[in-house]
């Protein structure tokens, strides 16, 4: 028997897709892992007719991918806590219903409702204008649409693979190509992996620059948590060096920036840019932490992959999407110009490639908790630690 | 046995769906109603690849509804007499293959084909530049396309429902979300139902404003008659209280507003703003009767719910589209800005509804032709009845 | 029994559809016929999902048919040789996923990785601003996205016809309707046919302007050629009467313009426009012919049918599409206003029908190959031939 077993569920390049698959513990007896289930589906009817999911189930934890969304993850649970968010988009939707170009390049928002939905890879961020080359490599201006291309592109392969005796190990694997004639070139292996048993799941992500010259790279995990996380007096960790409010009225606000209030009817949102300190490895740490300090979930990643963090604050009526954004990023979602001109885009050589990885866990029990705070705050111990006072021009167009 | 017999077709909620399904008064034995039948169908292939179909055949009349557009209504016809037009659009056009923003902001006309579509819910009308709120607030400009996007949105629950025994009714019930982050969110709840036997169906919505805050409704019903209704003579019988011409061109023709010419390549559509008289409960009706007046059809609605009325005269070559709409609406299709300027748009508080009911009829009978023009005439007896002699800068734009 | 055999696969009109079909010389026993084999299957998964295709094997040539994009043929291929390019696009792509407007109207290229695909009807060429006509008549300004709708539109109607015994032939007849309310409304009707144990196969079109107007028509034959046919040496034969060069960065190569470089990472399209003769009728041919002059792939046209002959040289890197496109259309791909100005525009009356004939092939034997060389010069002995020395402005918008 091999190390792994793997199944392949989609593969555009030889026409593989099975609408319907299942795997289980069941399928490996004798093995002590604990019983788990990975489940493939396609939705049916509405917006989301024709979207695939794969449910992937640890016993304890249960992380719902969508393929047919760039491998975006819509949800994860356990018995007792979900990971996500209402958002007002009630349905998972098909890439071909969103047109990213309408409203006035806000045409992503149509289908924006997951946990954990990646921006980028080209640009990410707000619509602005850009310069970008045409076909006969000539420079024409553009105004690119909202954070990028990826989160509407379906996956051309996916497989679950397992790792059925110790280390237990189950994953879903996604190639996403996200590519044009004369523009950029981009091919996203994603594994999304989890222990049997366990409260956390991993993102491993390699994005290579398929083209045959260098391309410019933004990407960003928008991690995003509504109730019963989330709520009047919930409250960020982060091992802060620097956080800068986005715009004035951010700004306002930012005295109390690391904490929520209760859903409010026409609350604009509020985004703050970060930076974090990690350990000598660059390892960061962020959670955020329900009002009664009981729960947290976490997000753990390498400063040096991912060193721009922003925290979006939508504290706005339920009905309207009361939300946080935790978002581990090459850069900050402002538009590609003026990130490129602060030096913050990536630029990849052809055939270069880009990893990101992240881990992501829900802490239920107070101690972990309190845990959680003395590692986010001896992150910080004797370093730097500053709220910008004022917009800074070096992160706020506005300023 | 329950007073409803209900099958859901289509439910995104619980991954529901049918691909296939019928349901006949051979299925209610012994019950007296005449023999009706239900069918549900998935189109294939084409621009239609996708699109859902409901047939819901009374026994007299069929009514064809699509679920995938909106709960658009097709056509409806009997034995002798077919409700809807040939449009130059000839399939069903699923609306993966309709992007509003071409051809600036047209793109809408390339799946208009049905007999009656609805245009809203949050704008209708031209395109034209308006202000809408982006993420952060702020107010930006955009050029909001033709008609809005319900007729491009398909139904997330879709449901048959039959009441077996006196008073008989055949029902397809849908409901149609029309949301997106920062942006405003409907539901729509359409109940269009019709007795066994009966030469007439009923169309019950009710819209609801799912967001946290107050949101701007506009909402049309496109009902579009071509031949056989539809010929050289034909002529549109309504309670008129007031007719106003929407440009120069219509103005030069507003003395016969009221009735057709024969197909005319390269006829430019002449297009009525009117209001109409209702009776003491605001029940209003409109008809359009055939050339030799032995036939007619029939739109029953409240001034109160729908109190503009637009009335489309296209009698272009039949090959573009030889076509009236008969078109009840909150307010007339200008572009937004300019109908709120006037007072016209609907604002819905966080979860107000809108309710709207209009029954739409075969008269096949030259005395019941007879008839229908006295109601008419009694609806507008000793009222003021006036066609503008001039643009009205209260309806027209180019006022 | 009949003299064709014919099995409609799709028919939107009907709602006929068959998800796979295979019919194959074992079905006609008795006939003479080299093997050959016809094959109808779906694609699933990715962004190829829901798109149609249909390869025919004559025994010796397989050319793979895509009638979901506009009946474009991804490749065709013998057992030695491939017709075809590798595009950075990567999987076939349903229309859904293009978006044309996308990047300044350069969205037809996310889809843009077929052998022949068809750029119109309405219009192709760069993207340009142009007026076009809106509901009321009136004239807008709108910008023509790149290449037109008809490479993105499903075919409502598809079959696969056999004529079994002498003359044999095996055809892909498709009916692309390319219509919209107040627009332009086209039919094509494609037929695609071959003999079996040929190495050639022909492309006969049939455009009718189903409007009742009369109607612009622009049509281009993208046929693009990559490795092995292209490559560093690589020569086009063509009986040129003209080549003008595009722009001035072509201009400054126009001295090799009928030679290929080896692959280039950063090499800028160069874009020839020629006019070619033909023989007494009309007949001309154009061939790629390799670096060894081995072998060579040919194109058969009439010139009176599409008087223009576009070489598009694109020798980037293999990474970004190393590929040559030779482009026989009705005009050149520059904007409509540009080319309508030149008068090259066709009108097409209403009920008007324009027809287009190629016939393509694989040349695989020097000797052939010398013979070609020998045609393509008789076409143009004791005729002028010109290679313009500058940029000339009834060709080039930047002259």
């Amino acid at each position: 028997m091999a190390e792994y077993f793997e199944r392949v569920l989609t593969d555009a390049a030889t026409n593989v897709y099975e609408e319907r698959y299942e795997v289980s513990s069941e399928n490996f007896l004798g093995e002590a892992a604990p019983p788990w289930r990975m489940t493939k589906f396609r939705l049916h009817g509405g917006k989301q007719d024709g979207v695939d999911v794969v449910e992937m189930d640890n016993g304890e934890l249960t992380v719902v991918l969508l393929p047919t969304r760039g491998m975006g993850i819509l949800e994860a649970y356990t018995s007792e806590l979900s990971l996500g968010w209402q958002s007002p988009v009630r349905q998972v939707v098909h890439p071909a219903h969103v047109d990213e170009e309408t409203c006035g390049g806000l045409g992503w928002l149509e289908g924006f409702n997951e946990f954990i939905c990646r921006c980028g890879p080209a640009y990410h961020g707000d619509p602005g204008p850009d310069m970008v080359p045409t076909n006969t490599g000539a420079l024409h201006q553009v105004t690119l649409p909202l954070h990028g291309t990826i989160a509407n592109t379906p996956a051309a392969r996916v497989a679950v693979r397992v790792r059925p005796r110790p280390p237990y190990e189950l994953s879903v694997v996604g190639e996403v190509y996200d590519t044009r004639m004369f523009g950029t070139c981009y091919r996203m292996e994603s594994v999304v992996s989890t222990v049997p048993g366990s409260s956390e799941f991993a993102i491993s992500d390699t994005i290579e620059n398929l083209g045959g010259t260098p391309s410019e790279l933004e990407l960003l995990y928008h991690c995003n948590y509504g109730p019963p996380l989330l709520g009047e007096g919930a409250q960020v960790l982060a091992p802060v060096e620097y956080v800068c409010p986005r715009d004035q009225h951010t700004l306002e606000e930012s005295g109390s920036w690391d904490t929520y209030g209760a859903p409010e009817a026409g609350y604009a949102e509020r985004c703050y840019f970060l930076r974090l300190h990690g350990d000598e490895n660059g390892k960061t740490v962020v959670a955020l932490v329900t009002p009664d300090g009981s729960r947290a979930a976490t997000i753990r990643y390498s400063v040096q992959q991912l060193p721009a963090f922003t925290m979006w604050k939508n504290t706005a009526a339920e009905a309207d999407g009361y939300v946080t954004g935790l978002e581990p990023g090459t850069d900050y979602p402002n538009s590609r110009r003026f990130e490129r001109e602060r030096g913050r885009v990536v630029e990849l050589p052809p055939g270069g490639t880009y990893e990101t990885k992240l881990r992501l866990a829900v802490v239920s029990d107070p101690q972990k908790v309190a845990k959680l705070r003395d590692e986010v705050d001896s992150l910080v111990r004797d370093k730097p630690s500053e709220v910008a006072a004022a917009l800074d021009p070096d992160y706020c167009p506005d300023a």
